[in-house]
């Protein structure tokens, strides 16, 4: 069994953000258990890595995935076993275990987990050529990857019955006017785009980009009131640090400030 | 008394997809009692035949409809009855006693119970020519059909107050923007637009429509966690259904799949 | 310490319709505790007064607001305190103690607290110049005016976090699209439009605006049960209402409604 029989995921750091690319481009990254394994580590990693602030989530070629690799995935599903290992940073992200912020980059054929993974990351960007679709009606299958949620979170549920009922794909257009991307971008850009958001993102205080991530989770999971109730604390928490001197600091002498996260 | 005094709703099977038409038109389609005890038959009707797998809503005429007829059903109201009969499905859906998915195709004048009861169905089609308003603050009354909710769920709160405090209309291109129709056609296009959703979605497996839409529906009024609680039993089920099998068996054979909801 | 020092808020009653303007304008209406208290007081003037139905938000100059000034609100944030005082209606709108509407009129720039007031009204107004910004990530601080909520709800997770995470400036076309504010027109012409639009709330059934908001508030925030579950007896209380017949007879006699909350 060769390397692209299997795939696997690539990583690569760039300053304070690490890439992470989904890597079996000769088979349109259809989702192999090598991949979902190694993606989890990679999410893991992300997590652990103090020098990395947020993570770009991406894939090798010209298409982002046609999902999952049924004949090599069907198997692990039928004895009901979790698409990602446990153990590690789940990148469905269902229990909140991730502090830090991703931003997807999607391109051409987006289908099923792709668009679950890129809603499971936090921003969006889309080439202009995606093409869009969550195929699972097609096989008796329902989306467990978060994508009853999601889709309706963010589109409403109309346009999200819209695309799970039919199976139809959309574009990126469409998923711009829906919310379920953030921007669009020329076709072969939207790595680049991505990377950019990031390193903006990592140029922010961290532990604020944490706080504010966490508590707008908290508003959509547990309601606002949750969010409300939280909201002194987290702000005594975050002025008591040096990086809101920081802040201060860097303001008055007109330069960028460096944060740390202290 | 004549039908037409009285309108009532039409019937009519294509294939799987069974036609709900609202039939008054000589009155723009205004809601009498009759009207209203016929849709709900209507609705149990389409959740009882076992050859029927998607419901469209619509209406004769060119317009959708002007609302209540408030002579013929404030009556009923001031005593506190309910506008749909118990004893059937209601076409409100709030106690989601409805398993299959609404198409609904709306235009021209399409007034208050006319935009509940298309939130209330899945997937709306619009005719560019649609207007829709919610005009119960005019006559000193709160909307009592969904669209309290379900415009706020779908076009957040901001345009929410700005269709319900006001009064006004808005058209089919705003309705898109805010993710209250799915897909804006040429007037006249509507209903054949509609039915060709309704019969691509009765092309998918019927199990697997029922789950997503359902557990949708569980994430809006039950947040997140009641949705992942349910994936994996879920996707158990669907996967042990002989329509499993078909789906790889039709994908081998390269020819449409057969779908039995078994 | 001049007033301008200071700043403050202006008031202004046209008819129905309270107009409220943030009065700052050689320091682009940065907040100081003045205006926060005399905007808290504004608000519970707004409740209060029995021949007031609307208010309108808006501000002095070419700006909305460029956010807290925070030499002179940082103090008050480290000891804890609340940023509006006790007693009042809170503008942020947290505990819903407010019942009647506000449109919000914005341009220029309008950043942070301008954002979160904005939001915690009803409806919002935006000049085609309005450059939008959440600049807390800049500064270690997370957004407690309602942002981490609110921008969520209305504009999906994705579009929140793209707004949050990067401190970047959206303008009035992306705003509109993920359904942050409601008009965009041109600048100049926005408190205008907002006053139009308030006038127009202000000639509808007063009992009824203040229950649709209400009822769209719980839903949000409670979730569809609880919404549904007072339809019946909010309804009830508004048929037995003078407004009622007051809307009959004025339909009947074909002039416009005076309603009294009656």
């Amino acid at each position: 069994m060769t390397h692209d029989d299997e795939g696997g995921i690539s990583l690569e750091q760039r300053g304070a953000v690490l890439l992470i690319g989904l890597d079996r481009p000769r088979k349109l990254n259809g989702f192999t258990p090598t991949m979902l394994r190694e993606l989890a580590a990679a999410y893991s990693e992300l997590e652990r890595r103090e020098d990395i602030r947020v993570g770009v989530l991406h894939a090798a070629g010209p298409h982002t995935t046609a999902g999952l690799d049924l004949p090599k995935i069907a198997p692990l599903m039928e004895r009901g076993e979790a698409l990602m290992p446990p153990g590690e940073i789940d990148p469905f992200d269902f229990a909140r275990q991730r502090s830090k912020p991703i931003v997807a980059a999607v391109k051409g054929i987006c289908y099923t987990i792709g668009i679950e993974l890129m809603l499971a990351a936090d921003i969006v960007v889309a080439a202009e050529d995606c093409r869009f679709a969550q195929l699972e009606v097609k096989r008796n299958l329902m989306p467990t990857g978060g994508a009853t949620i999601r889709i309706t979170e963010r589109a409403g549920y109309g346009n999200a019955m819209y695309l799970m009922l039919t199976g139809m794909e959309i574009g990126a257009a469409d998923a711009l006017r829906m919310g379920l991307v953030q921007e669009v971008v020329k076709a072969g850009e939207e790595l680049a785009r991505a990377v950019a958001l990031a390193q903006l993102i990592s140029a922010q205080a961290p532990a604020a980009v944490r706080a504010t991530r966490r508590n707008a989770l908290l508003a959509l999971e547990q309601g606002p009131r949750a969010a409300v109730a939280e909201f002194e604390s987290v702000q005594q928490r975050l002025l008591a640090m040096e990086d809101g001197r920081e802040a201060v600091a860097s303001f008055v002498e007109k330069r960028p400030p460096r944060f740390t996260g202290r």
